[in-house]
């Protein structure tokens, strides 16, 4: 947090790779969700807790660029940070890191923008979640992104 | 049906692939799980309309013996039949199949076992449910497996 | 072809669904590579054709715009066509749309860009492969998109 | 490995689970795949050096019974022995279990069978490869199973 950004590492499993011999497309999707999921317990927001106060938080628009391949059994890193906190939704950036020889590759670099629903599957405003929105903010704070 | 078989013909995804080139054994899973949808969907079972019903049939048990491999973009079929049909779960029988060159190579067999669970979660007896035990004993006799 | 866009229909399978009872968000990606298979397929440049040759297209982004959550068993059709097509990269765009009642739902938007690469995994100009610059380059003219 | 068994523990991802609420049961099979790795990496028979060397060990049969149902964010934990070692096959078992209250529940049990291969693909004898063998010998006597 340091640094502000969370950082979640992880393996290459062999069933993410394909035919080509590196990880499939698909899924680095996967490992920013995992990534997330890693963030909000590490913030005290579990995903759980969330889900259960019927707050959800879906996907609406997804971006990555694929820089380099990544490999079975690569240790990588999310790094994740807030692009932007707003009324009605959130943006999170992700790079995907592999540490080799001391130094950090980038192999791709992601967005993921997300709703802010209630338990019947509306758009809920932040504001209407006061313990939420208090700790979004200080979030904001702390997860600016890499220096 | 002729032939004491349901058959489900599908194209193996590049993503269901791995890094040694062949189809993961994962994907294989998936592809029976997609016959079984098929199969009670051509047998006017469909399973959207047995989860409406609160019926479901949950895995509770899976085999799976590899004996090819298969490919991205082969043309595959499963072709599945009634192992067993009991008061309180139904064996279902799987054989992936590949034509080439006119000839049927087979890729894998399999098997799964299922539960009849009820709305709560609860084992039920396909008693409890008589149009749908009728529909499923009609099936043992057109579903006995490849001649 | 007829309306400048290539059309791929397919199921939403049971293992693409998640905990919040849509299709993942990452399902969505895996759909659009297998609209792109059979795009290719259907224009004689099989994807397994071009690998023989050593040629490659991988995809160096994406962009998804999730509009309306997808359910399990839904019939759903990608519409793939030619966003740009360059000396050393490919611009495709989509749509998911889901018919309903004679209406067509757009479920999600798409593009994804991919480079050209030759057997050694490197850049490759679109102009070094005059059959496949020929093919392309048709098209452009046939999938000009949706009207 | 004092008990007998080795341990791998994770999460269960978002991703991986199903429109029932529960990991999907084609998750298991990629979880049991992952305990395979780090258990090769923690015996110093990393896969990615037995893949450098030509050996390869595809699994050929796969059964699996599932117990109880498992959930997203789920903290499980892979134990896996070695049922046995034959000259040109291996089976590994598996027990998946959730740590709750200080008590371990059984979430699912498995085998998997593996065929040795080498570079060709061709069914290799563990005793044209000595190290292996040794390695592979001193494994059976840790992994022996819980008691």
């Amino acid at each position: 947090m340091a640094e502000g950004v969370h950082s979640y590492t992880f393996r290459v499993r062999y069933a993410e790779t394909d035919a080509m011999g590196v990880a499939h497309h698909s899924s680095y999707v996967i490992w920013f969700e995992a990534a997330r999921v890693e963030l909000l317990r590490d913030l005290s927001l579990p995903y759980t807790e969330l889900e259960q106060r019927g707050f959800s938080m879906p996907v609406i628009e997804l971006n990555v660029r694929y820089q380099r391949p990544a490999y079975f059994d690569d240790l990588l890193t999310v790094q994740t940070w807030i692009a932007e906190l707003g009324e009605v939704r959130l943006r999170l950036a992700y790079r995907l890191i592999r540490e080799r020889d001391g130094k950090a590759q980038v192999i791709a670099e992601a967005q993921t923008q997300h709703a802010f629903l209630d338990r019947n599957g509306r758009i809920t405003r932040l504001r209407n979640h006061p313990d939420l929105q208090a700790r979004f903010q200080e979030l904001v704070h702390q997860l600016r992104g890499p220096a």
